[in-house]
């Protein structure tokens, strides 16, 4: 079973590492970053619309995929844990689910969105509208 | 860089493909089905409590991933519009998102939960807990 993603785009962002991040914020203090859609999968995002609330896939690149127990929150104060019972970017698949508005399609193949606390570099690798019902 | 999924467990369901589908059916009427997490990965599920509410990660592995242009809903009636517009299982990472409640923990790896409409033998790549604040 084939089971390798396709890098659809990055994350284009100035937050830089993991540690500190001067950040470009929005009015209302809210991180704003640039997702660039490769040429290849630009057709995937015809009739995109501004305002949409979208789920952003992405691949925490820079995580480590071993650990199965962890302290949640990063925090050594806090009991390990199954790492399936936390949102730690350390997992066997360290994937990434942020949901963001659609501020504006810049061009055809690049989305300023906002909130996303993502490095710069990062690859998304799925979009997806809200669904349906959901608040 | 690696963007290898490893498969952590699979879905065991009444529902048997995409077409016909008879349900198990809780008292509510939706589907429940069991979680088998791979003996490799079952540490990852320590401090698991029945009743949360969870992400559950899966691969569709019958999709199509090549279409970048779907009818939403697979209705022909309506007009083609990019995939990313769209949650289709036919796209390049046909990654599936399902809201789910951890019903019980039947065994140290088998998790059930409900409603979850995926075929038996699907793949499950990732679990998370819903995230805070999240109605």
């Amino acid at each position: 079973m084939d089971l390798e993603l396709v890098i659809i785009g990055y994350v284009r962002s100035s937050i830089k590492d993991r540690e500190t991040a001067p950040k470009m914020e929005s009015e209302e203090g809210a991180v704003r970053a640039r997702i660039e859609i490769d040429p290849a999968y630009v057709k995937g995002l015809d009739s995109m619309v501004p305002g949409v609330q979208l789920e952003l896939f992405t691949w925490f690149h820079e995580s480590d995929r071993t650990p199965l127990m962890v302290h949640p929150r990063g925090s050594v104060n806090r009991p390990m844990r199954g790492v399936f019972t936390t949102r730690s970017p350390n997992r066997p698949n360290p994937i990434g689910l942020h949901r963001v508005t659609l501020i504006e399609m810049e061009s055809p193949g690049v989305l300023v969105v906002e909130p996303l606390e993502a490095i710069d570099g990062t690859p998304i690798i799925d979009i997806k509208p809200k669904p349906r019902g959901m608040k």
